[in-house]
């Protein structure tokens, strides 16, 4: 049984205000895919933000004494800088170039999240969703009301890793599915139990849809993937991906 | 256009000497679902491994002294331990129940990549490939010798991450692609500079390809990814995406 990655073309520039559920829904049906029960649909977190008003006019912005600094430091615009320390609990790391921190989420990554592309109008930036989860539970519940169809919705966004280069889509925003499959305790192939396997499925998601979303060309900001038979939760949010600091073996 | 996972299944258990290329054209065709150029072809360290008789009987294992005294410490099996430190250049955490290494290859990870799952014989671990670059490099010449067909191989394993939670599947040997998309210069649908947009798609396609292979109990230890418009590379390797430790602002 494949599994199919869709991506939802067609979608206008976001407003503060849109309705992103009847959009992604009617852009679904325009392209001959309409949504059906089981579909997973993922966001980019910037149209998120976008559709929430949560956008800021770095002209509005007045730098505070240490973004002022840091900006200096780190080379960034200062505007910036004050953005991305209002959406940070926590500076992780700071070098000339880098402003890597711990957002109110709880999500390490560069610049808190702050995503200046794909937003028009040239000094405005995007954060992440004040609750990428209730953002993602809405969306669903608005998908539900309007299409009658049970899916799950995951907002993404791209983040550096330790160890690795490169970037990759991971999830800020779930809800509808267990974002881990726990699968302690099953059996392999061969009979034996598998010690430790506790797979973030909703960041393999989305990385999966940024192979269709990472087309900035054309425009792609959301994609259905179909066919995976996702562990339903009504509970499960992306903010069960956060690994607290101390108890993170990897760094 | 929509991407593709398709599981490759009713592959045999994979003995040493085994031609997995083969293996896999020969199943591909029989589910209606022969390659095509431009496939991604994804496999699972432990059957390159196995197929190339990369497993370790502990029954034939020597535990060194350090091996011992790590395994007390950590709680391991003393000739499993012992796998671990001779596939690894360097221990970067050890604590009770975790020995996270520096593999040969560079990768960071739990026990250096051995793997107990789903090879039979109580007994036996697989390691990762020695060079799984060359591991991949090979199958898709083969491949194209077999069938016509220029796919791309990727080899993954599961891993887990610093700062989030669970694991995710990611590229460990790749073959005919390139593992990172650099996109910096390109510019995004409202005309800014995309400035830092280094999208490693090689994990990427490892973590799409898990939501197929991470069945353990169908035992699909390989899927077809169709329809990603990759960047052919000769030269691209999973190596690229080690972060040397100096470089790495995320730890």
């Amino acid at each position: 049984m494949s599994i199919h990655i869709i991506p939802v073309t067609g979608l206008p520039i976001i407003q503060r205000g849109d309705d992103l559920a009847q959009l992604v829904t009617a852009a679904s049906n325009r392209q001959g895919t309409p949504l059906a029960d089981g579909d997973i649909v993922v966001l980019c977190h910037v149209i998120v933000s976008r559709a929430e008003g949560n956008v800021v006019d770095l002209r509005d912005v007045e730098p505070s004494i240490p973004a002022l600094n840091f900006a200096e430091y780190t080379g960034k615009d200062p505007r910036i800088v004050e953005v991305v320390l209002r959406e940070a609990r926590a500076v992780r790391r700071m070098a000339p170039g880098v402003l890597i921190t711990e957002t109110r989420q709880g999500f390490v990554c560069a610049n808190s999240g702050v995503d200046k592309s794909n937003v028009p109008g040239e000094d405005v930036v995007a954060p992440l969703p004040g609750d990428p989860d209730a953002s993602a539970k809405a969306i669903r519940g608005r998908i539900k009301d309007l299409a009658n169809r049970e899916v799950a919705v995951i907002v993404c966004d791209t983040h550096g890793r330790a160890h690795r280069d490169g970037e990759v889509n991971v999830a800020v925003g779930s809800s509808g599915l267990s974002v881990i499959r726990d699968r302690r305790g099953e059996r392999d192939l061969f009979g034996y139990e598998l010690h430790v396997k506790r797979t973030a499925v909703a960041d393999e998601l989305a990385a999966a849809a940024e192979l269709v979303i990472g087309q900035a060309d054309e425009g792609v900001p959301a994609a259905i993937i179909r066919g995976y038979g996702y562990g339903k939760s009504e509970e499960s949010k992306a903010t069960e991906l956060v690994r607290p600091r101390e108890k993170d073996l990897f760094i």
